[in-house]
């Protein structure tokens, strides 16, 4: 007799019921039906690299997080944190093979080891997208105009936040504030939360900026405020002090323009000059996505035009768009909502057990359901009729159907609906696939 | 300028191109639709677990291809090997909320250090079915008729190799050979490969059974090469010296008249007494699986019933049946093939780049596409036609669109089919969804 074991789950980490799973595993199939609609095809990469392909590609916070060790050969390596520098990878090994543009998407877990909270694990599900090797801003807007898409199939109302790096760029240029770039936009990104004392105070400390020059750099902010039409002619009277603006509004204007071209409703877009996105790699339009009902879980889906993907892998330039879905953030959200579907089961019929003398033809039954797609289960064990009940009430199996002796000898069964506790005698199968089309909507 | 890092791929893993990975992908939703129809629910669990969890579970051979290691909370952990342990792990920690029986699916990669071979790699993923707490023939005989119909599912002529361990445990105790089984079973399985010869040596050398013996172990073995009626007869004739052979024949022969009444096809399944599973903790019925037209690569399906799922974790007995489909096996053998489709995109129309004066209304033409369900690119950026064509070309792009000014004037659109040369113009967006539905098989 060995010692039991505890059966735990490590922190940060989390098991799937069915209800859960069930979810996932329709809207990971509506976000794939959705870029796959947009011309995005799959790929896969290992879930473990070189480390010396993940390290000191994200950032000092993602270098911490990694999951890294020696393997049984010696080798140091680590797991994936995200499906960018993966494909950066994959695209500088794999580039002439691809074809340009190339359009791939990647639904798969990462494993950040950072610290759990709510709707934040160490092991999640990214869904990202990239078009790799194009310049235009119809990539930007295809990346977006995807999103949206599938955000809308998973039926939640978003809006995605738009910014142009190449406006914050041309703008702290012309403050002298170039170099301190990073600093600045982390500082305006809090105005939401911390507000506007506390925005000021960050830059006077972090990023050394005097008070006239934060009255500038709020001219750019506080533009966000009006609608996209009054932003852009906010910015282009900045841009009458400013030239280098111009060109960049000028992209950000095109690329809006062609946002309901590709299908994206009123509403679901707007210029957000305060969008900032951690990452350095971005040099053109960035995004972030609120749900319009959950705001308060933050940013859902984001993204961004990059001019070089994977230089430290390649001489080849890969400029290109991308953009990721939160997928388990999103879950987390729609666990908490109480409209959620929650079934545990997708089973359609149980096949009640009436014991071994009709176990054939129950079975006969069985299949024959199944064969029209039915999802039906045959319950295996031999138990008390209301034991069986009780099974069908917790897995949320709409009919239950009974074909005991009598049934049998008759040729028919009957099919009971469990949520109206309608009973219907005397069924063939025809007779049965109809009802069950009709009823189980 | 930062050193550029080679890109490479660790040793026994791979990525997945679009054709490969357009390819698993549907595989993978074919078996997911066929567990479905049997009644099996999703779940998932966390690709890390605790070392404590994993080490021992297996074989000595699982223990040393573990990817163990200390965590950033010096945790000892490792990456799962299987889907069955954590299954084992996870149903007892939430026996309460999951229902008996408890039937589940999951589909998800796992890791091994071993040795990288042909159509074996380090990371593969496992189709796993189980039906948790049971004892009846009717859920070994439900596990194996869901793996015949998800093999079905991918058009892949199959035949389950059937064993009953009760069968052998009868008759090697009837030999006094009881505690040698493990060393009998796996040197009966070597008969195929290393011929009679070769398996009398080990059984003798390994097992220190006596020729007498051995004849009398052939005795059941050699009933292989009959029909399943012939077998078991044979095996009545066996049983009139051996009594405790006769539940296990019952109880074989009931799976069996099951198998047919749950949709398994003439052929698709046998008895073989050498099928021997190496795994300790079966204890019923054990098969394996081979595909009719590729025999070499091995099973690619196997399972079986056991008593106790997670005696290790919990006091609660948890019988049940249980089988896996090894994807990433049957993947490469169909990779192999000549005859399987190794379409590298599913974008059914690329929507040719005309120039800027014309992308608003492309944009549009592409939505109306998208809307209907056609998945459709828009090609970014500009570039020469002749390039164009052969991206579509490349990535085997049924349809192009051709939407330049003379068309937007007169508001239609022409499209070139690319496979056959054909050209239809002055379309309309009705005209078009009907000639794509019509042309693309």
């Amino acid at each position: 007799m060995t010692k039991k074991i505890e059966p735990r789950v490590l922190k940060g980490f989390r098991d799937y019921l069915p209800a859960e799973a069930i979810l996932r595993s329709r809207m990971i199939s509506k976000i794939a039906s959705s870029f796959e609609n947009f011309g995005f095809a799959p790929i896969d990469t290992p879930a473990l690299e070189y480390a010396e392909t993940l390290v000191g590609r994200g950032s000092a916070e993602t270098d911490k997080q990694l999951y890294r060790f020696a393997d049984n050969g010696k080798r140091d390596v680590a797991l994936r944190f995200d499906l960018t520098i993966p494909l950066a990878r994959y695209a500088a090994l794999h580039a002439d093979k691809l074809g340009i543009p190339f359009r791939r998407y990647h639904i798969a877990p990462v494993w950040r080891a950072e610290k759990p909270q709510r709707g934040r694990f160490r092991e999640f599900i990214q869904c990202d997208i990239d078009i790799i090797g194009c310049r235009s801003e119809t990539a930007d807007a295809e990346v977006m105009a995807t999103i949206s898409n599938a955000l809308e199939a998973l039926e939640l109302p978003h809006q995605l936040r738009i910014n142009s790096r190449e406006i914050s760029n041309a703008w702290f240029e012309h403050l002298g504030l170039s170099e301190k770039t990073p600093e600045i936009l982390r500082a305006l990104d809090k105005i939401d939360k911390a507000g506007k004392e506390a925005v000021i105070k960050e830059l006077q400390e972090k990023a050394s900026v005097n008070l006239g020059q934060i009255d500038q750099l709020f001219a750019l902010s506080l533009l966000t405020a009006a609608d996209d039409a009054g932003v852009i002619s906010g910015l282009r009277n900045l841009a009458s002090e400013c030239s280098d603006l111009n060109p960049a509004i000028d992209k950000l204007e095109k690329t809006l323009d062609l946002l309901p071209k590709l299908g994206m409703q009123n509403g679901s877009f707007k210029i957000d000059l305060s969008i900032a996105r951690g990452l350095d790699y971005y040099t053109g339009i960035v995004f972030e996505t609120d749900l319009i009902s959950e705001p308060a879980i933050g940013s859902i889906a984001s993204g961004g035009r990059y001019d070089n993907l994977a230089s430290m892998f390649t001489k080849k330039e890969l400029p290109g768009s991308g953009a990721s879905i939160g997928l388990d953030r999103i879950l987390a959200a729609l666990l908490e909502r109480e409209s959620t579907s929650t079934a545990n089961s997708l089973s359609e019929v149980l096949v009640l057990n009436m014991g071994s003398s009709t176990l054939a033809y129950r079975a006969d039954i069985t299949t024959k359901l199944r064969n029209v797609g039915i999802n039906t289960e045959l319950f295996p064990d031999e138990a008390k009729l209301s034991n069986q009940f009780k099974y069908a009430d917790k897995k949320q199996i709409p009919f239950a159907l009974v074909a005991g002796e009598d049934e049998q000898t008759k040729n028919v069964f009957s099919i009971k609906d469990l949520r109206t506790g309608e009973q219907h005698e005397n069924l063939d199968i025809e007779k049965a696939i109809s009802l069950i089309a009709k009823n189980n909507i």
